[in-house]
């Protein structure tokens, strides 16, 4: 296909919308490319905002890539900020635009249309809702609004509602500020892409930090006068300087379905592999267009700039006449949250019982480099597999080491259908100074690898908690030397060190369930193996043991 | 098969042996282990020995993960110190063994027998060989021997014999100590399995902190006094308190060649997946044993740590009645060489061709991390693909950025033989303090496919200078700003800034080759875009330009 003199018109100046106009034009010399946004600024890293408000990154203008002359200047595309495209008509091929500045309509014809309308933050209809100092964090003029007032010094506390990702990404960069934080989560945990036993591991170590985590509770109100002062909850009252709103985003998807453009299950814009819409030469792209979920091979909606980045690269050879596709995401996310790293890759156990595998898990504490070697730090690997194929799910991984190497390892083994035992042969780099002589990952993986295979019965410590809680009658052993054992152990549990465990195997009731334990896991699954070649019968290990565990300790 | 009663010798107590030992004790309680070894220490990170005389790990008893009666008590697997197997008689079933402090010759009856012998440093037959002083670095007395050395204070000089891994890793430690360190590599390269290309960046980084690298150059002989004074090579004279000999390993073969097992094309033992070697019952692991490339699909004998405790856990599993397979390895690498990572996967360029593979390769510059996030360094990627099926076939990567993340998503790309394009649309985690939002491997990737699919002509920076030296008539456009220019450019190029090219092109002869630079290639494949819209037929960019650029500059 020439597409000499043919007109690309794109909708949205983000990621997704000016990835594209820059490849298209490198695909096309001379298609007319034309870009509207309702924005102010164009081509800028909104992932980059929270550092931006905690003073990581100290200029604004480091988030903005580039602006409109350097598009003309470079590329001859031409970008109109403050135009808001409000009608396509897909019959005459025309998008009907405004021109917010002069307040006037333009009409643009198209021979192929790309949508990257982004997405927006919810915002719920509470009492209050209107108050000064309520923000949301989605643009860069969000940004700036938010930088301004903590800025000013007039925030002692902030609430921010929803514990997702971009709320912790603000809760940590509040606190940098030095302002006292408050997170308000409706579900009874954060991060809800996680599990909860490997959320609250972000949760407990939130605290440690100073903040206060408030999960189980939602927001009813704001209250204030002019300016907010107080978030009124189903059981609380907040202090407020200022509200951050993180609930959640849904996709801008009001001008395309006007237009008649189908709109998937996920209430994103429905796409095929080629990023196009079922309409004739209408494209979608980024935080407004449905993918595939590579492991379900359902629709799933995970608005990532990296995604974002990768449709519009694929839609901009589709539109200049070649041919690319896309295939799925992952849900692959990474997210700092003061020392700690934490990333998900793939299902997690809940959403992958939910999607009806049958599943197995292990939850494995690791060093991230050689353990002699100066810095190694602890990560925290739950792996979920699918019972009957073997193939693993997914991955969560919480930790103060390296965490988004092997994340990054999952997602290509997911993207491959990797099974638990593929992952565990998978010759990784070795040197002292960036993994252990088996790396974490591949550790994790034999662990599980044992649990699928029945060599081992591992229990979550999440399980045995609530067994725990409900009072089942259970021993639980601790097998750490004694002086680990005072310095904190699980209520209610039996201490006999693991070097003396095969000799005093006579102190345990065989009748009864056990449940071994340790530090991390390993001694626990030795003493399983002493406990089972002595005759007993019911014998469990706690995966993670107390690296994994969330609840109080005893001392 | 019940494994009861039954006898598993081992023999050698390192990482593969002692590997096999514990699992096989965890596959089958009441199998009798016996491990042997001639060493005085077992169940060491023969890995870490280098930071060990570095003083970055200050005590050596921390690279003993485990000493005999920890096997013993623990796990019931009696490992016999200083005994040497002397003879295998595969037909009765036996090893005969030599108590080297009783100086008395025992045999061990098997039921199974796992080879574990590692491997050897090569000391070549050179005068003066013998003197004191000249070392190599293989094992823990190894190590300690050199570190006592270092630690008299009496070491002004030191040698290093050979350009790989380890004596890359020594040349760091010993600069470290305050030592003046020389390299000689035989080649005219160091480390070897790289492209030369890629390995430049590293020997200019030696250069930069003050080590003489020499290249091109063999070893003739050692001259001293009782103790090394002097090196002598083909071509200098080099004063030397100290040599490390690190031309290269061997396996240890003798034991097995003699007991009738098969050695395969690589000289180490030739071994099944399951790891067992041509003779029943007889199985053979770690740095002794061969393996299977998974890129060529060939025999390959690439001795690590990180492959031996693989192999160590495959074997353990099936000599106790259970079934797994070990598929090969990738050739995987990753060294610490002062502030930079150097890593490769896969097959190097120059491996691929001998190979027989049709090859494209691209050089690629790119951030670790969002350009914008404090901490951001770069990292250079060498990717390597096969032109006819658009398989990767290998990754090299150097930089002071994060470098084994990236090669480790390569290791796990190449297990699943992915394409190119495959790995350009990988979900990898993304948010600022992490990843670009398009990961630097992704860019690669995507560059990488544009020369495959003929989009773009890349010329390697290598092949530019050699062009250069034959005085080859082409014009080398320098597409930086005038300030960047001025810093420092290539010998004989011109300066067109980007942004005044488009209305400059008639300055330029269309007659010629044209090869556009800029510091990291994108501004070049921009430029060479211009041009060739401009009608200009013969242009091609320099991949990686300046930053992969590893001659001289002209200020």
């Amino acid at each position: 296909m020439s597409t000499e003199g043919k007109r690309l018109v794109i909708i949205g100046g983000v990621a997704a919308g000016m990835k594209a106009a820059a490849k298209a034009r490198r695909e096309s010399p001379f298609m007319k490319i034309t870009v509207v946004t309702d924005e102010q600024y164009i081509s800028y890293a909104s992932c980059g905002t929270p550092y931006f408000i905690g003073n990581i990154v100290k200029d604004s203008k480091k988030l903005i890539v580039r602006e409109p002359p350097y598009f003309k200047n470079m590329h001859n595309i031409d970008v109109l900020i403050k135009h808001q495209a409000t009608a396509i008509d897909t019959e005459s091929k025309q998008v009907k635009v405004r021109d917010l500045a002069k307040g006037q309509d333009l009409i643009f014809n198209y021979d192929k249309l790309i949508i990257a309308t982004g997405a927006q933050p919810i915002v719920p209809p509470l009492m209050g809702i209107s108050l000064v100092n309520i923000f949301t964090l989605r643009t860069i003029s969000d940004a700036l609004k938010i930088k301004s007032f903590v800025d000013s010094g007039k925030v002692k506390n902030a609430v921010i509602v929803g514990g997702g990702l971009i709320g912790l990404e603000m809760v940590e960069n509040l606190v940098l500020r030095g302002i006292r934080v408050i997170v308000v989560e409706l579900l009874d945990q954060i991060l809800p892409p996680l599990d909860k036993d490997m959320a609250l591991l972000v949760q407990n170590r939130l605290k440690e930090k100073g903040v206060e985590v408030i999960t189980s509770d939602g927001v009813k109100s704001f209250e204030g006068n002019g300016t907010v002062r107080k978030v009124i909850t189903g059981k609380r009252q907040l202090p407020a300087d200022m509200v951050v709103l993180s609930i959640g985003i849904k996709p801008n998807t009001k001008l395309a379905q006007e237009a008649g453009i189908e709109i998937g299950t996920t209430r994103a814009i429905k796409v095929n592999e080629r990023m196009e819409t079922n309409i004739s030469d209408v494209y979608a792209i980024g935080d407004c267009a449905e993918s595939i979920h590579l492991v379900t091979g359902k629709p799933a909606w995970i608005a990532l700039g990296s995604t974002a980045a990768k449709m519009g690269r694929v839609a901009a050879i589709n539109v200049t006449g070649g041919n690319d596709t896309f295939k799925g995401v992952l849900g692959t996310l990474i997210v700092k949250v003061f020392d700690l790293n934490v990333g998900k890759v793939g299902l997690s156990e809940r959403e992958a019982i939910k999607e009806g595998f049958k599943t197995e898990s292990a939850i494995v504490p690791a060093g991230d480099m050689a353990h002699y070697y100066p810095g190694t730090k602890d990560i925290i690997i739950k792996l979920i597999a699918d019972v009957t194929t073997k193939r693993l799910l997914g991955a969560e991984i919480v930790g103060e080491g390296v965490v988004d190497k092997r994340i990054d390892i999952i997602a290509t083994a997911l993207t491959f259908g990797a099974t638990v035992d593929q992952i565990s042969k998978l010759d990784l780099a070795y040197a002292p100074p960036y993994s252990m002589v088996m790396d974490a990952i591949i550790i994790a993986a034999n662990v599980l690898n044992n649990k699928l295979s029945g060599k081992t019965l591992g229990i979550l410590p999440q399980t045995v908690a609530e067994k725990h809680n409900k009072g089942d009658d259970f021993v639980l052993l601790d097998v750490r030397t004694e002086a680990e054992y005072k310095s904190g152990h699980i209520k209610g549990c039996r201490n006999i060190p693991l070097d003396k465990l095969a000799s005093r195997t006579n102190e345990l009731d065989n009748t009864k369930e056990i449940i071994t334990y340790c530090r991390g896991g390993l001694r626990a699954a030795q003493a399983y193996r002493i406990l089972k070649n002595a005759g007993f019968r019911n014998v469990k290990y706690m995966d993670g043991s107390i690296l994994a565990w969330t609840s109080e300790l005893e001392v």
